[in-house]
C-alpha cells in the first residue's frame, strides 16, 4: 500500500466501508485538551510551522534531543526555520513513531502535503505549508476537522473569560472548560499560599479553613458549571488514600503558615479534597477523570534550566497504587459520591489491572484510552485488545487528543482508521459476524456516540 | 472468513489438517475445574439457557453490569426470559471477548445454532435452544464433549458422596475430586473454628494443635485419594512465605480460643500447612496448583449486597510475591518434598516472570495457561508465545477451563483452534519445518498427553 | 516459506531487498560478549558439537532440563555424543524458542547443513558437523561471520595477556576488552578481601581506602585504555542509590577486617564506586552498560551442587529500581560525568519505563536491546516496537549477542532478518514510504554505524 493513501491502516474491505462511510463522517469530541482559549477567542493564525509544531510540543522535543539536536535549535532561540529543519532532519528516522504519522497527517490534511517530510523535501514543504497557514486561523482549523465539542483544561482561578467571549462570539465549536484543581490539591509545593489568595480573589470566599477551601472551590464548580462545564481532572503523581480529617487540617494550618505540611499530612489533605471534589463532581453529573503513574522532571538539570513540561517526565512503576485507588473509589461510593470516573495510568503494563479494576464498579468506572506514551499504533492496538478482551468494547470512549495544538484533530483520524483497521480484521478473520449495521454502531458508538452520551454532550 | 465456520481461526492448511485431523479428534482433560458433583450425579438438565448461562457466570454478569443492565437482571428476580434478553442485547458489544465467542461456540455445538445472537436472534434462540436443552442432561453434554477425566474443586471437609455415587454408577467420564483446603489455611477468616470442628468430624480427629490438625488434613487427603484425586490447588491473595513454628503455634492457639492471630501468625500458620500439604502432595505424586494475585471483593458495597464470587475480583500488582514464592519452593526441596506444581498469577505481565522460575525447576515446576482475565484470544496468544519463547513449548501442559459450566468444554476447541493456528502460521512462515509427524505428536501433547502423563490419569 | 530459506523472516520484497542488500553485508560489531579471548588467541578448535553448543550454554541446560532430561546428560560426566543426542531429542519440542532458530542457523551458516534437527537427524549431524567443525578454529568462525569487532568482558584483575597477544598476532577483528568490576563492587561477598589483593598485586596501588582502591581501579582501567577498551559493564541485583561517603568507608573498614558490612553500607560503597567509575567512563568516552533486574541463583539444591551461571538465574520485578536509576543518573549529570549509558532490564515489563527514561537523557542514555530471556523473535519485535514508538527508531544500538558461544554470530543475522521483516512490513502496509534510500540507511544504522559511531569502534 502506497504511503499514506486514503486507505491508511485500512487493510481490509470492510475496514474501508467502516472508515470511509462512518468513522470519517462523525464529528469530533474532544473530551481533554490543553488548547488555549485565548487563541480561539482570537483566532490566531500560525505564522509558520515552527510555530504551529516546534513551539510547545515536547513529543518533538524528545525526539529531537535523541537524535543529538542542540538545545538551541529545540527550546533556545535560533530562528524559525532551522529549528524546522533541524525537525525534518530527524523525520526519516523516527519509523515506527506516532510523531511520524501525525506530521504527514497534519501536512495532507491542513496544507495538502501528500510528500515525505525529509531533508531533501524541507524547503518546499516549509515555504508551501507557511502559505497554506495564513489561510488557516485556528476556528478554520477546526471547522476543517469536524469539532463539535472540546474540553480545554483549566485552573479554578481561570477568569474563564475567553470561554465567555467564544460563547458570545457564537462558534459552532463547543469550547467548554475542565475543571482542574490541581494547585489547590498540591499543598506542599511552593507557591501553595500565593494561589489560595487568587482563588479567594476570584471566588469571593475568605479561605480561612478547608471549609473555606471547600466553598471556594464549589463556588468556581459553579462558575465552569453555568459555562457548560462537564469534567473535571487531577493529575496524581502516584494515588494515595489517606483518610484523616485532622492530618489535613495540620496540612491547611501549616501551609497557611508557611510551613510545609510532611508527607502524610499532604496525603490526607489531598484525600479530603478529592473526596469532596468527587462528590460535587457526581452531583452535577461531571465525569472525573484520574491521570496516574507520571514521574514529573526526572532530569534535573533540564529542570533547572527549562522547567516543567518540556519533555522530562517518564512513567512509574506499575500498578503501586492499585490498593489505594480501590479505596478512593470505595469511599466515594460509599458516601454515595462516586462520580463517572476515567482512569489513565501511564504505565501500559497498568491496562489489563485498569480494566480489570473498572468492571467492578460497573459502567461508572471506565479505564481511558491509551494515553501519552502509549498514544502510538501499538499502544492503542494493544490497549484496544485488552479493553475488548475483558470489557464490552462497545461501551469504550475512545478517544482523545491531551494535546497543545490545533493541528492534532488528525489524531482522531488516525484513531478511527486503526479502529476500523482493528474491527475489519475480525470480521475477515471469522471473529465477528459481517453485519454491517451492528459494526457500523460499533464504530458510531466508540468514536463519537458514547462520549457524547457519558459527558452529556 | 465466514464467521463461526468450521474453520473458525485455522488460517492456513497446516493449522487445519493439525486441528480436523488431531486436535479436534481427542479426548478432554480438564484439570481444574468447579462443577457440582451432585448435578453430574443426579444428572441434571437446565431447564433454559438462562439456568445453563446466568445462573453462576461473574464473567457475563461483569460484562452485562458494564453495559448498564440493572442488577435485577444480572443476580436479581427478574423473570429468566429477561435476564436472556438483557444478555443477548449486550451481545454486539462484546466485539473481541472471549464471551462472544464462548457463547457463540456453545450455542452452535450444544444447540445447532449458528446464528449470531443479537437483539433480533434472541427470541428465536431462546425457543430453540430451550427445547434442544431438554435433550441434554450434564452427561450427554460431557459424552458430546468426550471428556475423559474431569477434577472438581472440593474442600477436604467434603464427604464426596456425589463421587462416590458417579464411581458406583459407571460413568464413562472419570469425575476426581481435587484437594482445595483454603480454609483449613485461612486461620484469620471469621468461621475458622466452626470449619476446624467440621474437619474434626468428618476425619475422625480430635484437632487440638496444629499435629493434629496436619493428621486431620492427611486422613481426609487419604480419602481423596481412594476416589482417585490427582491434583490440590491452593487459592493465595499473595504468597507469603514466613516459615516460623512458634508463631505459626501462636496463630493456631488464638484462633481456638476464638481471638484472630495477628498478620504475620496467620502467615506463618498458612507457611507451615503449605509445607506440609506440599510435602503430602509430593508423596501421593500430586499436582499442586498455586493460584495468586487476585484482590478480591475489591467493590464494598457489591461485597455487602451479593457476596463473593460475582464478579467484583481484580488482580493485583505484577510479580510481588516473587521472593516469597522461591523461598516456598526452595525450602520444599530442601526437604525432599516439592511436589509437581503449577503456578498461576492473575497479572498477565507475570507471564515472563513465571517462565522465567519454572524453568529454574526443572520440570516439576509449570506455568500454568493463561488464567481468568487473561483466558481470552490475545490472553492465551501472548502467553503461549511467552512459553515458547522461555521454554519447550511441546512440554506445555495445555488448557483447562476453571469454568463452573457444564456447557464450556468448547473453550477447550476454542484453545485448540488458537493452539493450532499459531503452530500453522510458524510452519508457512518458515519458522519451523512442514514435518507434520512432530507436529501432531506437539498438538496431541499440548492439548492431551502432557496432562495425562503429568498428572498420571 | 519453505523451514529457513535465504529468505527466513522476510516476507516482503522490501524486506528481501534489505536484507540481502544491506544487512547481509554489513560487518559485525558485537559490543558486549563473554567469548574467551584465549580461545581467540589460541586459535581453538572445537573437538565436536557439544563442546562448541552445551559446554557452557545455561540457555540450552534450562530447555534439556524442563525437557526431563537428567543432569549428568547436562553437566554431568556423560560422553560427548550422549549430550549431543538427549539435546537432539528435545529439539521438536523447542517450537518457537530461540534455541530451535539459533541451532538450525548455526549448522547451515558454519557446517552447510539443512536439514531439521531431530532424534532421526542426529547421528548424520553429529558424523557431518563433527567433521566440518575440524576445519573451523574460532578465527575462521568469526571471519566467516565478517566480525570486525567484539567486546569481551573482563574483571580489572585481569592481566589482559591474551588480548595483547592477538593485538600482537594482528587479527583482522578487534578484541578489545570491556571492563567489568562487579566483584570490587560487591564488598558483600564472600571473597572481596582476597580480590583487593589481587586487584592491588595487579595494578601495584596498595588498597587502604577507597581513594586507593579508587587509584587502583583508574590503573586497570588505563591498562584496558591501551588495549582499545571502549566500555564497562555493571551487573547489578538491583539498582540502589545511595549516597554517603562515611557509610561507604564503613562499609570499606569493616570489610577489609573480616566483618561483613550491612546492606546500607554495602549500598553505599557501591554508590560511591559506581560514581566514580561512570566519571571515568565519561573521561575516556567509554559506553557505561547497566544490567539489572536478575534474581541470581534462585534454586538453592542447584546452586549448592552446581554453582553460578548454570541456568537458575530469572528476572525480579518490573521497574522496581526506576527511582535509584533517576538518582543515579542524575548525580553523574550534576558531576558532568554522565558517560553515555546503556539501560538493560531483564523484565519486558521495563521496554516502556526504560525507553520513557532514556528520552529524559537526551543521546547520551540509551535503551539496550532485547537481553537474555527477552533475545527472542517475540522479545525483540515488542521491544523494537516499543522503542520505534517512544523514540527515533533510526538510532537504535541494535543487537549484541552476550555470548559465550563462538558460533553465535548467526544471532545477528536472525536480529538483522527480524529488522528488516519488521520494515518492510511498515513500508507494505504504507506505514512508511517507499524510499530505498531512507530504508538502507535505517539498516545500515541500526545494525552497525550507529554502534561503530556511538562506541568510536
Amino acid at each position: 500500500m502506497k504511503f499514506l493513501s486514503e486507505d491508511f491502516l485500512l487493510d481490509t474491505t470492510t475496514a474501508q466501508k467502516l472508515y470511509h462511510e462512518i468513522a470519517a463522517r462523525l464529528p469530533i469530541i474532544d473530551y481533554h485538551c490543553h488548547l488555549d482559549p485565548r487563541e480561539i477567542a482570537e483566532n490566531v493564525c500560525f505564522e509558520n510551522l515552527t510555530h504551529a509544531w516546534l513551539s510547545a510540543d515536547h513529543y518533538k522535543w524528545r525526539a529531537m534531543r535523541m537524535c543529538g539536536v542542540p538545545e538551541d535549535l529545540i527550546t533556545g532561540n535560533a530562528p524559525d526555520k532551522e529549528k524546522f529543519l533541524a525537525y525534518a532532519a530527524c523525520m526519516p528516522s523516527l519509523i515506527g513513531n506516532p510523531l511520524y504519522h501525525w506530521s504527514h497527517l497534519e501536512l495532507w490534511r491542513y496544507c495538502g502535503i501528500d510528500e515525505a517530510l525529509t531533508p531533501e523535501t524541507a524547503e518546499y514543504i516549509w515555504e508551501k505549508s507557511n502559505v497554506k497557514l495564513k489561510s488557516l486561523p485556528v476556528r478554520v482549523i477546526m471547522e476543517m476537522a469536524n469539532v463539535e465539542a472540546i474540553c480545554t483544561t483549566d485552573d479554578p482561578i481561570s477568569e474563564l473569560t475567553y470561554h465567555r467571549r467564544i460563547t458570545e462570539q457564537g462558534f459552532q465549536t463547543k469550547v467548554l472548560p475542565a475543571f482542574r484543581p490541581d494547585k489547590a490539591l498540591n499543598i506542599e509545593n511552593g507557591g501553595w499560599r500565593e494561589y489560595i489568595s487568587a482563588l479567594s480573589a476570584v471566588s469571593g470566599v475568605s479561605i480561612t479553613g478547608i471549609d473555606a477551601l471547600k466553598e471556594a472551590l464549589l463556588a468556581r464548580m459553579k462558575a465552569f458549571e453555568a459555562l457548560g462545564c462537564r469534567a473535571a481532572d487531577h493529575g496524581l503523581t502516584d494515588i494515595i488514600f489517606l483518610h484523616d480529617a485532622k492530618k489535613a487540617e495540620t496540612a491547611f494550618r501549616k501551609a497557611m503558615g508557611g510551613e510545609c505540611p510532611n508527607n502524610e499530612e499532604a496525603e490526607a489533605f489531598r484525600t479530603e479534597l478529592l473526596l469532596f471534589c468527587g462528590g460535587e463532581y457526581a452531583k452535577r453529573g461531571w465525569v472525573m477523570e484520574l491521570h496516574f503513574g507520571v514521574l514529573r522532571n526526572v532530569n534535573a538539570a533540564a529542570f533547572a534550566a527549562l522547567g516543567t513540561d518540556v519533555g522530562y517526565d517518564i512513567m512509574g512503576r506499575p500498578s503501586r497504587y492499585i490498593d489505594e485507588l480501590i479505596s478512593l473509589l470505595n469511599e466515594l461510593e460509599r458516601r454515595g459520591a462516586l462520580p463517572k470516573t476515567i482512569l489513565f495510568s501511564l504505565n501500559p503494563s497498568d491496562n489489563a489491572v485498569l480494566c480489570a479494576l473498572s468492571g467492578a464498579f460497573g459502567e461508572r468506572v471506565q479505564p481511558g484510552s491509551a494515553w501519552w506514551f502509549n498514544d502510538t499504533l501499538s499502544g492503542m492496538r494493544e490497549h484496544m485488545k485488552t479493553y475488548a478482551s475483558m470489557l464490552p468494547f462497545g461501551r469504550f470512549l475512545g478517544f482523545l487528543t491531551d494535546s497543545r495544538s490545533f493541528l492534532s484533530y488528525t489524531r482522531h483520524e488516525y484513531f478511527r482508521r486503526l479502529l476500523c483497521g482493528m474491527l475489519g480484521e475480525m470480521v475477515e478473520d471469522g471473529e465477528y459476524p459481517n453485519d454491517m449495521s451492528s459494526l457500523k454502531r460499533l464504530v458510531a458508538d466508540i468514536c463519537y456516540e458514547n462520549v457524547k452520551r457519558w459527558f452529556g454532550f
